[in-house]
């Protein structure tokens, strides 16, 4: 196995000599979050992080390594890993490892490896953690040990919330957390217009097919369902909706899109894109009915919207036909190409979010996780944002761009 | 004064001999309420509203007139008046009496006037109240003695539904009320799309100059803003948003609109629509700065967000130069035009909400009467808007529309 | 009859006591009739129109009144009737004659009486026409005694420029004319801008519905259809496109509509509109497959492109159900209802384009006029309408509206 | 050099163990070139294509690949090269290489080599050429002993027809021409529908940043401009377009966009694209009034729209801070971004035009080809696509696509 590490452990990489490439990458991405920056800048002035040790576990790309830099030039010892083996870019991981950042990743990663990095990242005992989807602070309600010093946890998705509302529920948290995703700042941008642009962006570089004409079916009209659907009548495509909800049905209704059942969609779709969050709303009843040559990409977190093992048992022959774009021939005689092996396509099949919107979150983040350290008394619960960290996020991002608005005058202003 | 009541008092409008001209009115919008149309059908069965005695009090148009004609026409004797004298409609109030309903309103009544219609309508001990700003409930407060017979309110508004959960949170509430506004059939719909497209309806019929390729400012970016904002941009204009919200004025951002100050829009716009809910969010200092031709509007609730008093007192002459249209000379020797003196724009300069809108509330009040009819031992206090009756509505209406949507599989479907 | 004509025949209208009402009409448009305004200022330092007789035939409501206006306080005489009996406005035409412009018309007038009224104004052998269709310039073709003084004729339709068109190809054109309609600053705008927003403006308040979440049906994609089905979708309409143009169609479905046969799509309508300028595109065959309370409407020149006495026919019974709708119940139980008879919707159902832009329109035509009347030795054959002409009318709108554009700097600029 | 050809000569390319990279890029097209595989059934029972030589001069990648393999399986012999060296793709050379087909290109050939490319297709003395931008039209003109079995040339591109109009006017064409770039079924769509999409796509994969919320300005309005603004607003963007032309910049006003100068616009953008076709649109004295981090892209053929010399002059450095983004610092201290070295960015910086925009023009060159070939006694002039093919194309499109219009049903159907 092509895996380094250096002499006393301090890290776990594929090749180090993919640093250069990595550091072009996080650079580039240094110039737009600004918002972070200027946190960075202010909370350089105090000694807040200094020595203290932040445990990491988020995708690892670009963005999220620029993250990790600016904790660790802040002073912390920052320990990293991926929350998805499949969205590890190793190029970034040298880079970090070279800044002497404790990464333990590799693209890829079993199972087994990815648990070992879990381990590895709490075995410094941190005293904060910063957590995407839930994992390693289920590992640290289960190894309390490691959470000795532990002063909280910020948590980045819907998914690793509704665990730690769960646990809030049965007064079962062992240290405070800090639900990120329920910040205003995030909720409202980061899935409409975030997954909405890049998805569309991930479609048309994997397939270089027109979006202009066709069909668009967008399974689900939540949050990522509108930013998918409002982005794919921007570019000129006919959108239907299905919903399970009725309110979010007749709501897309309203905004002019055609709304069915997935059943009578499956005909019409020259795209289809699941956005529920949901197990299986794609399922094998629908890719019988579906036209030659439609397109099935997932745009929700988890990799199970689409029936991918019963399209597999359905097809006669599977063959990868470009990057990313899997060519499944239904016994019917009908090819559907599956993109990104139907996990998240904006993340697993192009660049992810756009730099600026993770720029909102993660300075969410690195302000919520300033204010953890700086508290006392917190107590085992779970708690939103403080007002002023997610306005000042939104209000910092506006002024950057050079948008003022209106002050408020009641009440004395 | 052009006055007629029925020898019993039964009645007191403006003109009978109207009747016919409402008659039509009401009619015509009988025709596309068929949510109601079919709880009409459906309560015709059971005796729930025979007998009944039901007050409402509500802006007194052909829509409303109707809802008034059900509840008759199931049993229930019905004594109305307007929530608003601006908004009554002579010839509707004729063709109301005419069926028998308890009719008491005019045009343009005075507060006196206002008050004993109030005052009328409760006079009949009624068993429910269907209430628009909560005037009406808050008189039964203050004389209880109408209210003994009294099984619920339904408010229609949010700023009726602001004066209850005042009520409720300090235990003062002498009766069952439901929050009508806040079911989700009502407020995802009402304001954004009904006010939306109702507004411009009003605007472009009462001054016939083009909306494409002017600038619309839309002052507050709520429901209201975001349906005025998003019906100018599909009519061609180029939309500018001003808000105090830093959150909304971010969302505006990412639609494409442009973000600023009201007092750096203030020179650019060819139209400005209030939308906050707040007091004289437009004021001198805006108009001074003003182009020349400029059209003010107001899509709020109350006549008070732009400062017409200060309008009035800095302007050299006002002169009424088409229907609801009144020039204003300023001191600076521009013009502006001042749309149906400031009042609520859609009602009072046009039709009002589309008649489907108010469809879905008005079903939601039947189906809320019915239900406090029907139910003994509500308790005194604020109530949703049962999960069942709203969701009945808004799949009515998608069925009649002939949308069928997916069925929610988990839990066992 | 209620008919007035001052004691020299000088007019003939409905009633000069509507002068009133007419008078401030024609005031309001005056305000945004600005580039015709700057034109009526730079020609009143020379004396082309002075003591000149101009004959026009067009719709005749307050946005053709004051152009009319305009060429009589120029100093010329103006003799004036409407191209259309179904578009006269009675009080316009009060206030004209009032002014001392020659008026001969009438709203609903009669096919013999439009004749005499169309004989009368070109009676004054004229020195210039201002026509609409056409038929005016016919009537001299056969009557060249009247033309004898006549120095040009300016044609703002694309029929009648499509007459003048013939009669050039023929040699037959006895008098010089000029193609208003072809004009950049007309037909790049009028069509697609005018009628788009008109044609909703004037739907919204006959009927009160909702456009949003319903389908429209746009028969027909050109200019006209553009504009409608924009509007449309701008409303929140899902939109569907009929042609028979296969280009049209083709770029009707890149920009996201449906496309496809008026058969499939006449059960799919809330709303049918008519954009092709030709016979019976909407027949009996079509209506019989429609939903039950689909409107019908027509946004052509000409009332033929819906089949209404194919409708009749197949009507158990037709009725007016408000103004301008007429409800068809069809043998086989449904109800259509017919919006405006079939006639232009915008001007028949509404208030006819926006004014500005008429403003653009007549402008060409104004400053046409000037140029056929200052210029000497123009043959008898159709011209376009000079480029200088129609490059002022556009940047002069620009430059009232504050909009600088880059200049060219090819060939020395 | 890593320069290969076979013994015979018969092709030079890069590097032939490419093949199999190129062979996957040119399947992958395949499957979305249906119009163009019709034809080539359609064409398979006749033998017009068999035994003659089709000399191609068009950008070398896949979709063109296809075309060229088309070709040569109906039975001709292909000689082909690269309009362009920068958009050479060496590996889809190689697979046509092996397909038997003589290329002549590699990826940043020389102005002497790719000179020697042009001189070599045409050694074959073909029987038609396919050209993009006339180059290989022109070396015909000079050397006529290469044109001697000439039948045609088919020309793709604006520029490339703009030369051949010359010619035609001069009556100087030594063989006939066909300007496939005027034909409906390409105009109509490649710029607007194609452009617009894949500008958006290359530009989101190259930078990863936010397109909704940013300022676009569009410089000029004429199809692609039209067709970036369109999308650039669909993504949920500002934009301002700015022109030279007053209708258009009067049209794009109409549509909701700001319209301004470039040194007012200058200042505001965070995206400039060039659509002028002009050069030197975007000059030094407009970079430095842009903000820090401004993007610069040009989606016109040419790459001299943005001064790309003044801005290197301007530059206190210069630096590649991604794939195709140079980090320009000025001396002013800000940063612009320039995307693509200033080329055609959907091209140089993505990937093309859509595969089915492609489609529809290569299906005009076949079908025009096929006419030329199998058409005695065409004249030295320039033709217009014939019709019934300009029309056969769009018709099998819409057909495939499942989308059927109506019949006209005038002059007898």
């Amino acid at each position: 196995m092509a895996f380094s590490s250096d002499s006393g452990e301090g890290f776990l990489i594929q090749d180090p000599k993919l640093a250069n490439s990595g550091r072009v990458k996080i650079d580039w991405v240094s110039r737009w979050m600004t918002v972070l920056n200027g946190l960075r800048d202010q909370f350089s002035d105090h000694s807040v992080f200094a020595g203290k040790r932040i445990a990491i576990s988020i995708h690892l790309e670009a963005k999220t390594a620029y993250l990790a830099q600016i904790v660790k030039d802040l002073g912390a010892d920052v320990w990293i890993t991926s929350s998805n083996p499949h969205s590890t870019k190793d190029d970034v991981c040298a880079a970090l490892a070279e800044r002497g950042i404790h990464v333990f990743a590799r693209k890829g990663a079993e199972t087994g490896e990815y648990e070992k990095f879990v381990e590895k990242i709490v075995s410094c005992k941190p005293h904060a953690l910063i957590d995407d989807g839930g994992d390693t602070t289920e590992y640290l309600h289960q190894h309390p040990e490691f959470a000795e010093e532990l002063k909280g946890v910020c948590e980045e998705t819907t998914s690793g919330v509704a665990r730690l509302k769960q646990r809030d529920a049965e007064n079962s948290l062992l240290f405070p957390a800090i639900a990120i995703n329920d910040a205003q700042s995030k909720y409202l941008f980061d899935n409409r217009y975030g997954t909405g642009e890049s998805t569309w962006s991930a479609i048309t570089q994997l397939t270089n097919v027109t979006v202009a004409g066709k069909t668009v079916v967008c399974v689900g009209f939540g949050w990522v369902g509108r930013g998918v659907a409002m982005r794919a009548a921007g570019h000129g495509a006919e959108v239907i909706v299905t919903e399970i909800d009725p309110w979010k049905a007749w709501e897309a209704r309203m905004e002019g899109f055609r709304v069915m059942p997935m059943h009578e969609a499956a005909p019409l779709g020259d795209f289809f894109i699941t956005n529920t969050g949901e197990e299986n709303v794609i399922r094998v009843e629908h890719m019988r009915e579906m036209k030659d040559r439609a397109f099935l990409a997932n745009a929700g977190h988890f990799g199970y919207e689409i029936d991918v093992p019963g399209l597999k048992k359905e097809s006669k022959s599977v063959r990868c036909v470009r990057d990313d774009i899997e060519e499944y021939l239904l016994a019917n005689g009908k090819r559907l190409y599956l993109l990104a092996q139907g996990n998240i396509i904006n993340i697993s099949g192009g660049l992810g979010h756009p730099i600026e919107i993770m720029d909102l979150s993660f300075s969410l983040q690195l302000a919520s996780v300033h204010f953890i350290l700086s508290t006392d008394g917190l107590e085992n619960r779970l708690y939103r944002v403080p007002k002023a960290i997610d306005e000042r996020v939104v209000r910092t991002k506006m002024q950057q761009d050079g948008i003022a608005i209106d002050e408020d005058l009641r009440n004395g202003g």
